[in-house]
């Protein structure tokens, strides 16, 4: 008869079971109904806060012009998804939330919104879906558009970042704040050459991944800088402190030299003052070695790292992977930062609209969920019964169906099961599965007397129940949930 | 200094402010908040009816395989959108859920589920966005997947498709069902050739469009049908009724010639005593002129339509556009049927996992509710605030920081302007705006007293309220928001 070949591609059967990833794109990945209950309560978390600092939502489409991503990206312009020219225009899929904002913002004259946006972007990265990176991912952005007084939304959004990482309990956690300014201060009075910005500070932002030595060798052997500019940046990115630290430095010979690193720490004491109201000064940190990837950025600059054991695991178990540079950073959950240019880079007359803006990494939490909901065996429900109607008798669909559908018009969450005549314990097997907290039996004696036997999965304890009492005892004993 | 140029695309920017279009892919749109938040009532409302009848949720990259959707939609197929080939598998995005959720059941080898899957998905169509009809949008789809009784899951979709259109009240309905066995038996009887039973069925589909006469022209003219047998067909689609209509065709002496067509019409007949019980017949009409369009339907269809004359002034509007034909069928707001034959495909094996679902029409209905609220000029709150931190003092910045994250840190959904000292009236003003029930009011003599002044913005009227009373007296004066 020949090899068995799958209908669908026409390929040998064989290769296709062993390969089942061969059915989905490399790098993306389908979401079972648990891994969509843990989603779905991050969101809810996560939408909550948003919703309580006042924020409104927006959607863009999946795929923008590409002219609109070309240019915003440097080098990583590569990854970006691009359609198939199929006539019409030129598309790709979008690259971040980031970008798309700042074209609506300057395409419908927007100058002052708070919003959040989550939705799915698209990187033509390599994948390591073992370490939680994937070509199709979820960002959760929230921004601040407005010209306002100095500090007050950037104190919001780092308010908002410990809210939500308090609430998603992920263990402690630790928010590292600087400033581009600061940073292109300490650059200029350490005397780096001013076409050598961009690049050292890329080489900065590697402290979080490599010891100082590596770096300073990077600096000086690879990008030509002097060893006493090293040195010099050396002593500064070792420096942490709270609005002490930024005092200090005001008043440090050297620094106070540079107007713009002046600027720039004078808007770190205003943020801690803001930081002191808000109650969060116990988790944010002034990291003078902070320096963020993103070219946009004009001021400050924020990170969030998880500090924990439970973390570290999964951060070790990481570098087990080819690429152990980048599984460090897995403790990193939330970054953003100020950026006030790129509005203008969409309208016509280059007008500016100043954004702040937090991007929480809900791919990185949702691992950690996962993990953590495995590890510690924890049932996740997938779905939200609060009772199923069975029966232990024959010949009582209809009267399933009736009660079932008493129970749905009444607003309860009720199943029941699709067949004439199941088995009682097939009908309590699937409760015990699937987590539903309550069963309401129906017999021929229930039924004369009109009352519903109505058991407690947990405790196996049963009690008849009037039919007319039915919803509001169901809903008595599942007001928790 | 010769012509101002985008600086996004070196483009004039004349053209530019003139087609702000432009910005944006055709047939694709931003949705703003206000859209956003009718989108979101609109979710709420289908999910909790998805959730109240025990559905899981799953989800599914945006791009499959090209080869998953080869083979699948017929002529439809040069509508998917391919990405280019960039290196690697080659990629389309979507074109439908029920594709990539039979694709997964076979992947998973799973072989019952209940699960709603809202998202996004791509044709490459002729975007007539005056239609509400775009190159990208929701699809909201429910499906039970699994060997079951007959007719118990295929009336649950029904009793869904009545709840969800009853409480999104989008005015009266009508469920139109039919099964494609009764639409081939029936072929059959009326001498309609084997090969020819999809192609008249495809006409038979137009009826809701075109009048008889044309669609028995398109029959006898154009597929070469004999006219005896178009009559013999226009005679059983001229046939609405119930479970009646059911039990009469059963006797009819052609009907009944046909094996399928009886198999059918029993299914019919149990479907109708199913949708007794589940109190929905007062909708649901059984109407042998019902097709639809997809081929891989194997029993059981339905579609719902609005019937009102709020949605015929949509219609109508409609058919003001160039394309008549399409706009007729704004009415129609869900479909569906069962489909056993689909995830076979994709099973090496392919092994059947029989399926029945249903999907609503989600955008149809966002653009009604977004022109209901247009017409009645509703007034769309696009954040949940419940109350404005105020002050009509100056130097209370502080102040109302502290106040605000109090009222933060106890849940109450709350905002603050961004500036050191808004007036008063820019305040209030901003609460009338964005629909913000009520202002907490500070200044000296109120710090003094330890009280906080709550006014209510309807109202105008100002009360004095403890500062420790201040939360509880919040929610209890927006506890029915």
């Amino acid at each position: 008869a020949g090899a068995e070949v799958c209908p669908q591609n026409g390929k040998a059967v064989m290769s296709l079971k062993k390969n089942l990833f061969f059915f989905v794109c490399q790098g993306t990945r389908d979401y079972n109904p648990k891994q969509m209950a843990i989603r779905e309560k991050v969101f809810n978390t996560i939408i909550s806060c948003f919703k309580r600092h006042g924020a409104e939502t927006i959607d863009t489409p999946v795929f923008e012009l590409k002219e609109t991503l070309t240019g915003k990206y440097g080098e990583d312009s590569k990854l970006i998804y691009d359609l198939k020219d199929q006539g019409g225009e030129l598309l790709s899929l979008r690259y971040d939330l980031t970008v798309p904002f700042a074209r609506y913002l300057a395409m419908n004259k927007i100058t002052n919104i708070k919003r959040y946006h989550i939705a799915k972007v698209y990187r033509r990265d390599n994948p390591a879906m073992t370490r939680g990176r994937y070509r199709e991912f979820y960002q959760c952005d929230f921004d601040i558009a407005g010209q306002y007084d100095a500090m007050i939304p950037d104190a919001e959004c780092l308010k908002i970042v410990h809210e939500i990482l308090s609430e998603l309990d992920l263990g402690d956690f630790r928010i590292k704040v600087n400033d581009r300014r600061i940073l292109d201060g300490m650059f200029a009075v350490c005397g780096v050459p001013d076409d050598k910005f961009r690049t050292i500070c890329s080489t900065v932002d590697k402290l979080d991944k490599m010891p100082w030595e590596d770096v300073k060798k990077e600096m000086v052997n690879e990008k030509g800088l002097s060893e006493e500019a090293a040195d010099q940046i050396g002593e500064y990115v070792s420096m942490q402190g709270g609005m002490d630290l930024a005092e200090r430095l005001l008043q440090d010979h050297k620094m106070s030299q540079s107007k713009q690193a002046c600027a720039g720490l004078s808007d770190i004491k205003l943020l801690f003052s803001f930081l002191q109201l808000f109650q969060v000064t116990d988790k944010v940190v002034f990291d003078l070695s902070l320096a963020r990837g993103l070219d946009y950025y004009t001021g400050i600059i924020y990170e969030a790292v998880l500090t924990q054991a439970g973390v570290a695991a999964v951060s070790n178990e990481a570098q087990n992977g080819a690429n152990a540079e980048e599984s460090v950073s897995v403790g990193s959950v939330a970054g953003g930062g100020r950026y006030d240019g790129l509005v203008g880079m969409f309208d016509p007359k280059g007008r500016k609209v100043p954004c702040v803006g937090v991007s929480i990494g809900i791919e990185r939490i949702f691992s950690i969920m996962e993990q953590k909901a495995e590890v510690m065996s924890e049932k996740v429900r997938t779905t939200e019964v609060q009772v199923m109607v069975a029966s232990a008798q024959k010949n009582l669909l209809e009267e399933r169906l009736r009660l079932v559908t008493e129970l749905w018009n009444a607003g309860i969450k009720a199943e029941v099961m699709y067949k004439k005549n199941p088995k009682l314990l097939s009908q309590l097997q699937h409760c015990e599965e699937s987590g539903i907290p309550l069963v309401a039996i129906l017999g021929e004696q229930e039924l004369k007397d009109g009352v519903v036997k109505l058991r407690v999965v947990a405790t196996r304890e049963e009690i008849d129940i009037a039919r007319t009492d039915l919803t509001s005892e169901i809903r008595r004993r599942t007001s928790e949930a």
